[in-house]
């Protein structure tokens, strides 16, 4: 064991331990989730730490040597070494000090070993005064943050896109697949099926966008800010160049926000993707409910459509095989918008220079990414990618329905068009034949006025049609 | 016009009006959503003034003409009168102050009128000094809310009461007829339409017997608490008078809550009635999801219930009819639902002494059970009560489904029964005449280990049979 | 009384009714809110009406006769007349059908009227035929939400730069008030309350940029997609020439969305603005808890501004006077929030080629901006603008605090600055004089490392000091 | 690697994998959140699957070999041995199938080694027909939730006792401490800061109440249900032994179902513990708050209470200590509140017999409770129990104040006290002078009218008093 002390007194820890006292106050103080800190936010703090020691090293306020140690031992922990070491809870109080400070500590302690000094030995390099110089948490933290947030909103758009691009496939390949649509899950009028997964397609292309809008104001950090936005013991020159360094290491188009004080008291850019996922998760939920409904049966259902067997069904009904892969993505729906809802209220909570909520505002925030992420791929290749027509159900269902009997009304008026259908479900006859009964359309003129197919593109179904 | 004066400086009044010069002020205020003062809410508050008079005259605190005064002009408050000179919004600032001022003058002015006098001369009956004495807006307010509260709640639960009897009576009439039931919207095993009906209005008892609960907390009234709970200028005497008043003039097994500065700054009592709320609405739109299934179609949907016709559905599709009724059902669900996240924001915002967000809490509150009621009482009447069954479809599904496959597994395995289950459905024959090829049971046995009907009810389907 | 009738039977009507048969049955099966159709919804639907009648005579499928008197008939119902008519819910099942046939059956009513005919003679102008030719709700209703949506938010973002300039012009009045930042609730490093102010006004500008962007995606009208976005009965040049004519009459550049199906079946456009709103109030929310807090008092509160007196605060303690204007804005807050999943529960419960909730979304969607302009406009004229700083106490706080103790890190290091600051905070003396009893820095020095207001911008307080 | 098959195909696992193929296949579908599952939910179910062995052994069901191998297998999972082996997701499609059936192989696996045999030889222990016997995922599933949550919601209230014993405790060393109250935040009249401890004790109980109540519905269990609640392969005698089974393991008052269709198809005992708790957070949150302002300082805030020092607050601010106990407390409750979102969404999405989002609603449920068991103990041990008043700042305030005019109300009126009061605040005066100089009461009146302690408790200060 080796001991440590700060102004609240001494503490023991072990003596191979990276981190350091306050990391061991903060883990006494909250075993909360006893969920991590997600990998993509170590490493985008450990960039951060990298970027503030070359600044301050360029302006001469780090000595060379303390510098150098401090870069490799940020590059380390960037390239996942040292992980384990940070073991404060995602959810903690002190908006982020205590994730901060960890990191902080971690590499003070390893920059201290690179330069041969013993764990502890703070006079050699000292988390505060060195690894954390020039920052506060309230600078780092979010910078770090929003770093974490754009490399995974890459990969998640990354995922989307290849998802739409299975949808249009689909598209294609359903194109020709007459069916009926529905409305109030009653029989409407024909429609494709490549229709329907067209539009699926495109709500979620306006989901990638207004994902990828998101971006924008998340490129606007705040480093330099330090505690209260003002910039207090942070050279401007020193600010300038570590945007610059971390516009380098990550290839992001980073900017320093017009207003600190604004960039380190608002989480609005934090909203503002959680918004944008959970309308994402919306479409998707409902789109998940439309192939669950289309492929509901295999006997007492919709059939419509098949999806592909992944896992038997049931503990005790052989055979039984359920759409589980939808199932997941509307779960996983129900997890983005509640997670939505507690990044609201943390954002909401935010009071004068600071919002000290920010520890479960991304922990929720990088829970929902990350659960899409996993969950669009294997939908995707598990579920999406196998999907098949049933054609000949679909076709059933148009014959049967009485759902063309919007065509009449251009010919016959709404009135007569509705007596017609009304009369022909309550009797079971087709439309075809009572208005023929009825001779209020020719043969001929049925045949045109009545044809599904034409009716899934604008227009008068029977438009050259002279009656 | 009239002029009137507080120590904020002088306004001008219509000369009718029964408001004075501090509804006018919030008037001006507060014109967010324009909505009117909930009229239960109004008659509470004419209750709580009414006992207040009186309880205060017992204490020879208030001159008796001014107490009969205030205390008839409570009187007509109560039974409908003057309640459009309640004019401030429900949603204002001031943690209702403003409309207990609202009520304060118009009961002031209607008294002093009585006796009388001119509107406006409050030497005669004051809003404060006489109507409002020995309380609070922090007393009175939440005393009415709570009386409209349970008020709300009876008229709601005599409503699901005959609501829950409708759907015995259907469980009760639908108790023979077979149909499969369905897991994932896949084939399940065999199940009983009145079993579904039974199971509806099981958990909507569970729901009456919730929402019945949070009445218990209702009753616990802060009466005598004054400005923060502590009583100030409130002679206990007064109080306890009151609150018999109260009890006598309501009905209701009303009791003071045991540590009053609890009872004024908590809001508990109301976000129990919303979650009880929202509990029975999630119910109620998985409910109404059901029946829209099952009455889909009439061609390409389940068709296995008929909903009564209610409207015509469409504008273009003729002939259309669409579950109207479950979808009201549905929305009031999802506002319901959404209210009571307004609820609980509001609740949460209290600090120190007062809750000062019960405005907007008690505007959603008495919105959520305000549309609960209506909207029960129309899907009882012109839904619930005409649902009809399509026998012939529940039936066909029985047969043509695997979903009784289930009922093999104590005879020759699930693994064995797994595999007759997916190539009966592979190969398009049943499962009987599979069982019957491959050897594996009798035609007798199957017989009775494969009767749906038997499924419906707990056992071994086949149980005295010996294999 | 008169009778009408549809499919479903006949009904009487009182004789001067402009609605119809289908508007007396929505009535009856829908007395759900008692609130009634917004009026911007209503002139939105008159336009949409006045330009599918233009289009459809264009196209010569409407008699110039009956085309001109519904175009007469909807100019008076976007003028304001007749509004009284729309007598439906705005909660309602049906997905929007209810309230597009009270608009049809009124138009066609006094376009008979206007021909010289009886109200109810449908032969003269029928309500589906002709009103609603080539259109289903499902075409005209989402077009009209729209056009109404983005009526709303226009005004809306007229008042949200109003406000912003009130902002603007407090962070410019109070630019020079030194006062300490908090963060944590406690004491931080030294700011300026034009800073504090200004990161208000910026956040609010993102705010107005997000709500502008959602403009877009309103823009992409569906209009000619008719009853499931295959656009049958829709004539394709009825279609454009509809989407000119509505582009005239608002001034709005409309376009039609690029694929009708996905624009009539998903309502993400909707939820987008819900969001951006619900964002927008999380902000102010914040805003509001920072006034109140500052504006504490007068005597056992933090007091460092003073908000205009609006209304005496309470009916039992006199001279009271509370922060009522901010305490609405969080009220508010509070219930665009609850909207915002109102909305997201309706937009997920879509199913196939419609969402049929949408009547309880877009109630909660026009409640949601109309309540944030009617309070933004109040909050600005009654509050903001009249707010004053109290220089004095601000300025004692930053003398009394030692959060500029920050400042002593550059020179003496983070670890024994913490001790200092901790010492004179329990000893209870000033940190400069026990800086210069434990001699760590020289007089001079601590001058210019402690000047307060030289700490609220960037930079290390003593720069060019060398020690 | 060995082989595995089932009726989708054959898989290669790990030799030494306890679990088989249906958990692999799971595995390989839902990598969706990367956590486990809860231990609590492990042992309940190890609970369920040997009661079930136990019951099916008594009825001759289960050979009396197996019934051993399994019911020993089933202990040792309960003692938390091979909980490495449960490696599904605890997000998952299939209604909690895999999670079931990961269990069964498992068990099926153990018992196959106890019997002598090698992994995979399922005709020895058959994960489905004999450890799943007479059971489905649909009742043994929501069976062993129930019985985990009993269990996490027991630990919860001990710890709640504890909590508001402390509470307590710190009510009554408080009690004698006088401040002023404030509503709005703003002054009003005095009260004693143990009256405050003890309103927060009052809700938390009130809290305990609410929550364990939910306990009762929880108690009824659905075992023998099998897949849709109608009980098909299980025998009723089993049913009823395994329930026996059931509440002697586990020491519950465990029940049957009334209904077992509607027990297994409705989720609504879940969303009521939900509810309870996101109640209870609802107050610790405001409990939080109110605790942050009052320990708000030290030197710009309000400095009413001192709470323990934890850790250092800032990694720039040097002696800077934050309330983190406290902001942890509110996260969680964000925590909570959102993921109440999520139950309530899952449990509106439930169709037909089964709701299949019961696994994220699970993972919601227990994550909710296991946070709040975790921060409410160290919230108690780590602030609560250390909190100190600081009686001189508190007696200042009620010195400073004006909030002790409403005490003048039955002598003066209201009228003149505001007056009075308003007057004193301009001019900086006590309101005892100006009513000495107005002349409106003698200074012994003053005396005992103005007496702030008096003020804590009912009834009119100076109400012996003749004037």
């Amino acid at each position: 064991m080796r001991v440590e002390q700060d102004f609240l007194g001494v503490k023991q820890l072990p003596a191979d331990a990276y981190y350091g006292i306050q990391t061991a106050r903060a883990s006494e103080n909250f075993p909360i989730t006893g969920n991590k800190i997600a990998p993509e936010l170590i490493r985008a703090f450990a960039i951060v730490k990298k970027a503030a020691a070359l600044a301050n090293r360029e302006r001469n306020q780090l000595d060379i040597k303390i510098a150098s140690a401090i870069v490799q031992a940020a590059e380390e922990l960037k390239n996942g070494q040292w992980h384990e070491q940070i073991i404060v809870d995602p959810v903690q109080g002190g908006a982020g000090t205590s994730i901060n400070m960890n990191i902080n500590e971690v590499l003070a302690n390893r920059a201290i070993e690179l330069m041969g000094g013993q764990k502890g030995s703070y006079s050699l390099v000292s988390p505060n005064s060195h690894v954390n110089m020039s920052q506060s948490t309230n600078d780092s933290f979010p910078t770090a943050i929003r770093i974490a947030v754009i490399t995974l909103l890459e990969e998640l758009i990354y995922i989307m896109k290849k998802m739409t691009d299975t949808f249009q496939a689909k598209a294609k390949e359903f194109d020709s697949i007459l069916k009926m649509g529905r409305t109030h899950l009653q029989d409407a009028v024909p429609i494709r099926l490549g229709q329907e997964f067209e539009a699926y397609r495109r709500v979620l292309m306006r989901d990638i966008e207004r994902i990828s809008q998101t971006k924008k104001h998340l490129y606007e950090i705040n480093i330099g800010a330090t505690a209260v936005g003002t910039g207090l013991n942070a050279d401007p020159i020193y600010a300038e160049r570590a945007l610059q360094y971390l516009a380098s290491l990550t290839g992001y188009p980073l900017k320093s926000a017009d207003h600190l004080v604004d960039a380190t008291q608002n989480t609005d850019m934090y909203t503002e993707v959680s918004s944008a996922l959970k309308i994402c998760m919306i479409n998707m939920s409902k789109i998940s409910n439309d192939l669950r409904l289309m492929s509901s049966g295999p006997f007492t259902g919709l059939g419509e459509i098949r999806l592909p067997h992944r896992q038997p069904g049931s503990s005790i009904m052989p055979g039984k095989v359920n759409p589980v892969m939808c199932e997941v993505l509307n779960q996983v729906a129900f997890q983005v918008i509640g997670n939505d809802h507690t990044v609201s209220l943390a954002s909401e909570a935010g009071q004068f220079e600071l919002n000290v909520m920010e520890p479960v505002l991304i922990f929720n925030l990088i829970q929902s990414i990350t659960m899409m992420k996993n969950t669009f791929e294997v939908f995707r290749s598990h579920c999406l990618e196998g999907i098949e027509a049933n054609e000949e159900v679909c076709s059933q269902y148009v014959e049967r329905s009485l759902g063309t009997a919007a065509a009449l009304n251009p010919y016959i008026g709404y009135e007569m068009s509705s007596i017609i259908a009304y009369e022909a479900q309550s009797k079971g006859i087709s439309m075809r034949d009572l208005c023929l009964q009825k001779k209020v359309l020719k043969k001929e003129q049925l045949e045109s006025i009545l044809d599904p197919y034409r009716m899934t593109e604008p227009g008068i179904a029977g438009e050259k049609l002279t009656i």
